[in-house]
């Protein structure tokens, strides 16, 4: 009922950083696509299944010291029903590593359909009398554009079961601002669904100060995370944008409370194809690679930051 | 490259209305669950193919008359990948029959990974030189609140595979005008998204006068119907709401142009579950039961505007 699970985590491995598993198939080095290839074709099936050996290795070698993944279910979905069978494989195995996992979805809608997204991603079905869990994450993001309406079910789920969400406040894209930044009286957009994450979690807020609603907002907008922090002192931040897109350690540093806790960094891209930036290491070795890179970015951030 | 595809669907149908498919287990009648669990037990495998019958038995009935199904991703997601797998049949099925599929994804998010959805929805993907469908439907919902970055490769697939997207603009639940009613300067946000629509769409307009580009705005708000109507020339609108949520026909009368196009009204329990709602119907009847729900909103509805 409250980001306490995520956040004792974060203590224990002194890493507020979350690995983004974003597999797009040109990432998976070649001896695990050939060897998926050679079984099923080229097929959706075998797209999927070097994914998930992908996935599983990088796992393998970093839920030591990584606290969370976060999958992006966009990359599942390219590869239609077997895609989605990947996604909900590697959060098993994350989960059984003892890993927190974030499914980064972005779901949204209202009432008995909030709720079926809600089951979906966080909770249990019943078929006959058989409870079935199927996906079984920890948390998710989710789009507030509708109101308490798409939120409601939601929150239900996190204090019975123990689960968050992250709700999308400031994007670390470009156009972010199209939306987000106008002015509503004089407080921006994405302050008034900052305001709107506060009263959501009012209810939930664990040990550690923070409740189960929790924001995104981007390492590229240094200033509003500062700002935000200060504004909604019980919303814990997943903090997308850094490296890749941008955002700079020294910035991120804002979007953290004086204890070095309240947020969690987001890095994908830079982690999976950490053995395509190296110099001279080879595809065989990319777990290890991604592993380099995981504790680099996690002293990056945390040489800014007072988390003991 | 624009909604021509779906409008001559409407014309030839003489009817305006989408049959969303949002199929919870509890609406499948008993002598197919109970088929399904004598195969494969009380599992989301036999809970996904319980569903993806259903949905069939009702695609059957009603593909003559109705120009499209909405399947919502929700509740097929609610029974894990098994379940995304009767979506991805769900959609073939209906496409076979001739029927426009709109998928009720409400997805969103930024650059690579927006493309990723919209490669999984409306796309196709490489898998080494082989290129597959993931999904394969023909217009996706989508939420606009990550600004031009999230659309923008939804409009490039939108062109080049003559594709359709429709944006939430105003949402038909009780609290969507928490954020979508709130006035930046004298416009309201919902408003502000709706210009945004005019104007992703601008360049991909049909020779019925309607972009690629459509927008959600629901049947419960009858006054802004009329109001985005007239603002939004060339915006299509899907309408949910009807029925169930408590928008009626006239209300909606407003959606439409002095043509009776531009909007299509959705229908999902109502005719899903037409069945338990008429007197003495057998369950196994409750395909038929569908189809003369659905005639009964096409009359309704037709009842009001100029269709011809």
């Amino acid at each position: 009922m409250s980001f306490d699970r995520l956040i004792a985590k974060i203590i224990e491995t002194k890493n507020p950083t979350v690995v983004g598993l974003d597999p797009r198939l040109d990432y998976v080095p070649e001896f695990i696509k050939q060897e998926c290839f050679a079984k099923d074709g080229q097929t959706l099936k075998a797209a999927a299944n070097a994914i998930f050996t992908f996935n599983k290795m990088i796992i393998d070698e970093i839920y030591d010291i990584v606290p969370a993944i976060k999958p992006q279910a966009a990359y599942y979905e390219m590869y239609g029903f077997y895609g989605v069978e990947a996604l909900v494989k590697t959060i098993a195995y994350a989960r059984e590593k003892g890993m927190f996992v974030i499914t980064d979805g972005k779901r949204n809608d209202i009432g008995a359909t909030m709720e079926a997204y809600t089951t979906a991603h966080l909770g249990t079905v019943m078929v006959g009398d058989t409870e079935c869990e199927p996906f079984g994450a920890d948390a998710l993001t989710v789009n507030g554009y509708l109101g308490t309406d798409g939120i409601a079910p939601l929150l239900k789920v996190c204090s019975e079961k123990d689960k968050g969400i992250f709700v999308l406040v400031k994007t670390s894209n470009k156009s972010s601002g199209e939306l987000q930044d106008k002015l509503i009286g004089e407080t921006p957009v994405y302050a008034v669904m900052g305001d709107m994450c506060e009263n959501w979690g009012s209810e939930q807020i664990g040990e550690y100060g923070y409740s189960s609603v929790g924001a995104v907002v981007g390492a590229t907008y240094p200033d509003q995370l500062t700002e935000l922090r200060k504004r909604l002192p019980h919303t814990m931040f997943l903090v997308p944008g850094y490296g890749a897109q941008g955002g700079g350690a020294q910035g991120i540093a804002g979007a953290f409370d004086e204890k070095g806790l309240g947020a969690i960094v987001n890095s994908s891209r830079a982690i999976m194809c950490a053995y395509k930036n190296e110099e001279n290491c080879p595809e065989q070795d990319f777990a290890k690679a991604a592993r380099r890179e995981a504790v680099r970015m996690k002293e990056d951030i945390t040489a800014y930051i007072n988390l003991k």
